[in-house]
């Protein structure tokens, strides 16, 4: 519509001074408002990121304490909401091809781009507006694909940032924070579920009985009251999401058509690109040595 | 979940050195490493709006031309559309109260936040990440509402901005601005269409015929041609929706016991802030006149 | 020399491919450098400042303590140090004509650019870091006129800043700030000094002394044991200075030939802008009543 | 003087109400104001840099193509301008020890901090007006040094910006870009020049003559007209200068006195780091395999 609306004003602007007409001239007067107002676009900032950085944009769940208690999530985690937070990560990364890899967990995702990218020119409030209405517009469209009997109460919020990381290095540790941060949540809550649905305790008697205990004592308490070993749990729980691309070959069959009438079948082989969800370490180097392609753009520079 | 996260990260981070049994330092080494990787937290950046200005996000449609093909909008304007649009942006106005007034036309919405707003610290992100991500949720969520028979076949994005107005006078000139342009489409669009689906021109020819016509022009067309009075058209595609909010008084009746077993009525009045939907001028000062508690903050500094 | 520049990388850079003489080809490396190295351009930001506000650039010398000791300044203030630092500032405002007023004190200097100003396009950076380097070697070029007998030891640096200011209250406020905070120090100063100078304490017992006190305690002790009264040391100490311009009318007379051989003297009046050094208050209103020009551009719109 | 500023501000603002003493209320108003008006600091932004990026001030004198005709200075290059330039330089970096190298042609200087530096905790406007306003005071402050008998007219100014450069190949690549344009200008105006002096052709003509002309071209009517080889010029005009630290190792000598009354000598080995001025070629890869520890900070991280 944008193009549209440039041309009408443009050649409108051209035609003056005003004919004669009052009819004509009336209506010069909105097309002409137009021009005059528009020194207000003067008022928007330049917003475009540092180039050679990483682009990395997280979005957060807006008052998901209180989301989660609405819709009766399960404790301490809730398979419906992981794989619908998953579903709308993917529908963002299906948008922009220029993210190489997105990490999730809890309410959160962060939404890394890759060192060179021009989408929208690295202009951050497009990248991380557009990012965060499309996730929430998926989150409420695909509902019901895992939330199969429960009524979504209201439309949620998630809020965004553009974070910027020079350095390979830095945007590891940036990755390894969140999942670390993902760790030491999900024990947590593992435990402090296990004290107030098994053990029967208050949610402030099971949080007066964490104060202050390091992960070894939770483990144990775990593993001493509850027999749950911490680290037999899904690692859905206990590492998040990653989605990554993945290029598969595919091979194609065409059938050609001779000139005696019969076809003969010719194979071609085809690079496509999938999305991949994994549930693994991305703290250690294993993981970034199995796919060197995720950070090699920063190689070129 | 955020309380939860730094209070364990707290204590665990008091506790050094780490003990010598193994399976503690191991546990420990994940709340280290999280201490390790939090200095990328210094990346991000503080993107308060400088004080005493107006603070206005505008939302857009991402891709609407497609959007609105594909679910078959009626043109030149479908109603809809539109009441679904200004339905996603009460739900906005609901959820912040500081935005004062707000003004949409075709797929755009503007939020107005009061001059002296401390909403999110005036940090630009979060107002534009979750107005965007709200609207774009409610959109979704209410679709069925507006679109009774027509499935939603993809969730749609929105992309956001923020902008500073330093005066009163920039605020307006901004807000006519956006209902100048609404009445400069909305007025091409008519003709267009009256061309393509009453003249039965192909949009080429249709666009072709109307290349450099003036508004008075195009006032002619329509008029002459399909005996239609632009001017007689509704407000609402010709003055875009304006949402403000207003202090209704309401009587509430108590009923108070008396010594006696009986009961009498104390009435009270109480005052409401209700949001309403108006499709008038807004470039003209009557409006402003007629509302100034709008602008009124400004006044007191 | 940009433009010299430019044109010869604009003709080298169409010249391509290279000639097959091997001189020509070695030399063209190097203009094929310039351009192959120029991307590193678009790591420069776009700072312009929000249009509609007022600028003001704050500069503060740069460990003027340890400066005033090694000039041996006289204490509590040194009239020839105030006097250059005016004179640094009226260089200043002579260069940049669209600082509408400058307000110093101790060793700052803020200069207050008319709001819609266009001066370096409003480049945040390119305002600051000139008037810094002008007032820095303007106060250089200027020590020994107002220091006759003292060799400048080494040259100071000044740091600067830029703030906006989107309201004449702001503004205004913003002066008092610096104003009020003139008088707090002076009065500070001026006891401690007399503490030191004449009442022969330490520096740090007369630190000790005024540990505490008020503005009228510190009164009382200049009056009683110093028989000063505050209020009638110069204002020059106690309000600092202020310069602004003022328009003055000029009569010139012209000497105009008559045909007779004679000349007639013809008078005119010519309108003439001058820097005026001021020691008053800018807290108040009447200051700003009697010099309402330097606030009008802001009525304007 | 902030140290006292802030103690005194603090202490009177604590004392409320006013006692009743209408003195004492009187002084206490200035203080009072002094809290009232303190709100605008909140106006002032926050412009750390982003962290791991090479942080580069890079000045430029203000209209010296003016300054250099009021001031006489030989052509195509003037040595005295340029040793002062490289002063100036020098006493900024003895000033800012984060400097690892600094690089300056013409009338403009380019310092590099390290990656890592905390000088002024990043920020920008700190960073760029310090340097900014030292470079300028230096340069007058040694003006005689090296124009013995050239009165300066008036005090220059210089702009400075601030560039962010995340890796070490951008800003390899900076440096390279100033290098180049360097060469490119000095070829031009060592020919310029030549055709003027010793040609005699008028400015106009000599810029005709050198229109769409290439290096080669260059090079060739420098040695076919004026029998100069470009590349036996001084490669202080054709590399600019750059200037490093070097750690330099000193033998100091004690003398120890012994318990008999006599001296014994005990050597020692400090490192001190000097300053070392270059004019080499910084574009190919020796100049940084000879000094790899200029980039060494990067590697760590």
């Amino acid at each position: 519509m944008i193009v549209l609306r440039q041309r009408v004003c443009n050649l409108v602007s051209k035609l003056y001074p005003p004919s004669p007409l009052s009819h004509r001239s009336k209506k010069l007067k909105a097309s002409m408002a137009l021009s005059r107002f528009e020194y207000v676009k003067q008022f928007e900032t330049d917003d475009r990121c540092l180039p050679n950085c990483w682009i990395v944009v997280r979005i957060d769940g807006k008052g998901f304490h209180r989301f989660s208690d609405q819709h009766n999530f399960l404790k301490p985690n809730d398979d419906r909401s992981l794989h619908l937070m998953n579903c709308a990560a993917k529908q963002v990364m299906t948008e922009f091809k220029d993210i190489v890899l997105a990490y999730g967990q809890s309410d959160e995702y962060s939404f890394v781009f890759k060192i060179n990218t021009s989408t929208y020119n690295r202009r951050s409030s497009k990248l991380m507006t557009n990012i965060c209405s499309l996730f929430a517009s998926t989150f409420v469209f695909n509902w019901q694909k895992y939330f199969h009997d429960v009524k979504l109460k209201y439309p949620p919020a998630f809020d965004g940032r553009v974070v910027l990381y020079p350095s390979n290095q830095n945007l590891l540790d940036y990755l390894s924070w969140r999942q670390a941060d993902c760790h030491i949540n999900n024990m947590y809550n593992t435990v402090f579920w296990a004290l107030v649905q098994q053990g029967k305790l208050t949610p402030q008697a099971a949080q007066e009985r964490l104060k202050g205990t390091l992960a070894a004592d939770k483990n144990e308490i775990l593993f001493q009251d509850y027999a749950i070993n911490y680290n037999d749990l899904p690692e859905f729980y206990r590492k998040g999401t990653t989605l990554i691309r993945e290029k598969k070959e595919e091979q194609i069959t065409h059938k050609i058509p001779q000139q005696d009438g019969t076809f003969k079948e010719k194979a071609e082989l085809k690079i496509k690109s999938e999305l991949v969800e994994l549930h693994t370490d991305i703290i250690g180097s294993s993981f970034w040595n199995n796919h060197p392609e995720i950070l090699t753009p920063k190689l070129k520079r």
